[in-house]
């Protein structure tokens, strides 16, 4: 089987992964709508290629809050990576080092932040946190972190409750025995269930309701106030939430839907891209995930005005093809492709380490 | 199997009802384009969510013409729920009073006024009447329910004539012997039936041509002369209409389409309902049935103006299911639904008892 | 089989007619764009319906050019009914007078003139003609319609020469050796092909290039100057044609594409029907053909300004199914779809024999 | 097998072509979306057919770049045509001089520019250039076409490097051991691969690399500087291109995405033909390739301002069906429907050689 493009990683990993954890990967809320729209709405957007332009030389390294990559993709934080690859957390640390990229270490992950250090000693890597209902572990958390030399503190915003990913409740999804939520293993008592989701009783590997949803803008001065790490919220959609973002200290946005996984039927993340870069106004770094199947996909983010895209999905695939090997052919598959779309389209290396944007239409 | 979601219910009642019952209930007029455009305009509809904000503690109770229900969902009226469960609407009296919302019992109940009452003592119940060109017959029931304790009156304003539903001609849908519309057992005499409709004889457990195609507005006023109950009428698509019963002095405005069993190629209900909410500037209640399936897809409709929804074939196919139990599963699920999509989309309860919206945008 | 909608009876003779015979009459042009357009076209058209009027009462009676019809539905021209059942024009001659209404008998009918008015006397009837290169022969035709008491003359536009319909080409479609284009037996003799078509050499009937590809709006003079009849233009799209026609003197036109037989990717005939009534201004009456498949097609059309619908392949399905009956079944059906949808739009008649247009609005 | 469309030529070209070859005409870049968007946009065009004009004789023989041909269309430049039939382009050659129309020869033949014009002595050819690392060789290429007597050269601009057509990948493309780029051989040496495309290592019978990608805009004046050829610029998308292409002194201008085989997901060529006719103001000509599928396909580009449409992958299935006689075969039945299409469509012949455009909207 010849691996060509992404979608080769995915048949591979729809065909030999357990059905449960690829349902998992895959799941999103609801019907599946954001998820999916996340893909179609880079179909919606048509370059305007410009020609004979010289495109012999492309530098197409990047740099994000100050650190160099190779290019602008990045892989964003996914939980239970054992359940694509033995190794887990540890092959993606290494496989983003050996491209040089960032890696988000997602707090689910099944190995624990000092593994996957010890993994790919000097990558780059941000760290992933959700605020808990108990707060010292997140505070244990967030040190360990800045301790192990994670370079950012990645807060997701966008997970108050756990979205209904209905193959996940009619599998009963759990983490196989052997797995675990390590980083937070024995933090944790079970927490009284909310009396308005007696129904709705998924979670994943951890207690139900260890979550804080009472959470708000203000907890982003509380995070502030234990580390010196850089913040980049991710699950910004919306303008006026990228202005209060700025206004209350935040390095970096990644404009995210959870993969579709949260609220289903907001708006594709592409297309969220636009008002939040323009709300932004370069005040602060702008990321985004979801979606990217292509290179072409990288060009459409950055010259809609993304730093960097980080990909979910698809470096699972990789993972689940080969491990580190798989997941760097599915980054440099797409480091190719970017290449070479941003050749096609006329655009070329800026030495200040922008893009330029000449060829944007959305339908 | 798990019954995760309304469509598994659905399923299970096209896999046990019998063709006729599943075929009637699902029926739309002609193309059935009404029908399948409530639910697809639903999806067309985009959420804007906000993050950060405290949903730790969320009261979705409403009011609806001063009554306390549970959550913004109540059951429409639809007819013959013997076809889809024994015990009939006396399983979906105590399902609603259980899940304490407001059940619409239908003029085409399979059980009478009296037996829906005595199954579930107490519960919050509107009537839902046709005008018939026996005004004896209507007035005697009017003045029943109210004495039964029934708190709303609810007049179907869109069935002068019953619409076109091809599956039921097909089949020559008739009630089981053991059926009857019960309410109105002896109160007709045979019509005269019109002779325009000759090649169109479908009826549903009535003579033909019992219903009356010339009421007109000022029958409200007849009604209002019969009952001190309030009055909502049933059926408006139009900002027109809407501010027509608003003058005629209705007390609440279900926009609605039946499901798209009449008139076929008119607007979907959620579309309807922009126009009648910024007609009606708040002077009446309005809501809104017609192709909910989701939690969210509530939310939506609150966000837009709805003050309370109402399900007619989801309620249908709960009871298809496992009777009052299986009913009251669809109206936790849609619960738990809504409460969640209304946590992730960043919306809070307000003291006044209504929503705010943040959120909408029409694509 | 219970024959409930004009799709029944599509089936039917899809299932029951020569393969070459359904063929062509389900043929439209190249990919055949046009001919589903005008039914996809209807579909993108919503009711605003309105509620609470008196519709008990509903003359859906018309007038065309001073005749009155049952209802505004008459039948289309179209060539060899024959092909169809094997009393061809006669039994649609005698279902159009049977059900009241108007038929416009082909140039390319399997029977004579004199045979259609010989089975059908009484009826209301047009003729259709193409004028040829043979002027002569064109002449006779009209001037021994006038004399059979044919009450308009449809001049067909849009036929300078014949579409391009694949699967007749494939099919090597001619008529059997029993059936003749009767009305023009021996008037031809064989024109001398145009070099341009020689790949394309289908014909129906009659030899090839025998229309006269030179017709201009000119010959509408010629055509005045031998009858009396109304003249009536078949083919117009544009509102720059329907004034140049209403300029020329004609007394009616019929908005047509020939369904989708002539250019692919031409307007729908309900999209361009509005422009033509704009353009028309009430000078003349306007009809529409094409895409009519239910009852609430015709309201829409009279709605959009159009004194009458005409059917074409609806009509020849009813002839597959039972001759003369099933075609007034077809009507029937149309009639009372109708009716019915005229009465849940809330619309009724006026005085003047018009509709009332309350409720249209365009997706 | 009856050939009737442009589609059976390809459903015979799919079933008897080895499936490489199929796949490499086939190929489109990534998606294909843009391959198969240059037909859809076709479908968006509608035409305003008008009526009742003299459309008896019609003149569609056009001038481009001064030369008479029969039709506005020609052979665009495809590469490799003993794939599809074994005379491969002196097939071709032949075939346009029989239609008498413009054969543009690609780099990519597998015959020699000499075995070409020898094969179909006095035919209009144009030479189709890539710019190659190499300078001296495509200095030699263009004199050699000069002085056989072609009578354009078009520099291709949209292939700095090759795209990825995911098929050619898996199957490895390559050219069989007996055939050739003849008209390079010898001339390259293998060039040292840019480090960045070491995963895409696709070719296509020439070493990697061999293009130059460095090409910019002054490498017209070089071109220039070599022949006294008209040149014509293929590739140009956009306006701003298209103004470059005046300035820079091109005598034309194909408006083309390679067949959607470069980049994936910009604009279809119909739909950018218009930008690019709008801002050249008839300062050169301006053609289109891409899409064509039916003779109302080169109407529609005429009538947007395209001097003549270049037919690619059309032309290969007429060579896999019979060679010579194929390919004629192709183009006569686009040069009948696009005279019949003419025709219906109202339009006629100009004395200045020009098409009036009565008749089209965009959807």
């Amino acid at each position: 089987m010849a691996m060509v493009c992404l979608s080769d990683f995915e048949a591979y990993a729809k065909k030999y992964l357990p059905k449960i954890a690829w349902d998992y990967f895959a799941a999103g809320a609801d019907d599946c709508t954001t998820r999916d729209e996340n893909i179609l709405a880079y179909r919606r957007i048509r370059f305007r290629p410009r020609m004979l332009r010289d495109v012999s030389m492309m530098d197409i390294r990047t740099k994000i809050l100050g650190s160099e990559i190779s290019f602008p993709v990045g892989i964003a934080p996914t939980g239970f990576h054992q359940l694509a690859w033995p190794d887990g957390e540890k092959s993606t640390a290494r496989a983003a080092r050996a491209m040089n990229t960032c890696y988000i270490a997602s707090t689910y992950s099944t190995c624990t932040l000092e593994e996957i250090c010890a993994a790919a000693p000097g990558g780059l890597r941000w760290f992933q946190l959700y605020i808990h209902r108990n707060r010292a572990a997140s505070q244990q958390l967030v040190q360990r972190a800045e301790a192990l030399g994670f370079q950012g503190l990645v807060l997701t915003a966008d997970l108050p409750y756990t979205g209904k990913r209905r193959d996940d409740v009619r599998n009963g999804f759990r983490l196989p025995p052997h797995m675990k939520v390590k980083n937070l293993e024995q933090a944790f008592e079970v927490c009284k269930m909310s009396p308005a989701f007696h129904s709705l009783r998924w979670h994943y590997g951890l207690p139900p309701n260890s979550l804080d949803p009472s959470v708000t803008w203000n907890d982003i001065y509380w995070l502030r106030s234990l580390t010196r790490l850089p913040i980049i919220i991710k699950g910004i959609l919306t303008a006026e939430d990228a202005e209060l973002a700025v206004r209350h200290g935040v390095q970096g946005i990644i404009v995210s839907n959870h993969g579709g996984r949260q609220l289903d039927e907001g708006p594709a993340t592409i297309d969220a891209l636009v008002e939040v870069v323009e709300a932004v106004r370069g005040r602060v770094e702008v990321y985004v995930d979801g979606g990217i199947r292509k290179g072409s996909d990288v060009l459409k983010a950055l010259a809609l005005g993304a730093k960097c895209v980080f990909i979910g999905r698809p470096a699972l695939w990789g993972l689940a093809y080969k491990g580190e090997e798989g997941l760097q052919d599915v980054l440099r598959i797409l480091q190719d492709e970017f290449h070479l779309s941003m050749a096609l389209a006329g655009k070329y290396f800026v030495c200040n380490g922008g893009y330029r944007c000449f060829c944007m239409q959305a339908l």
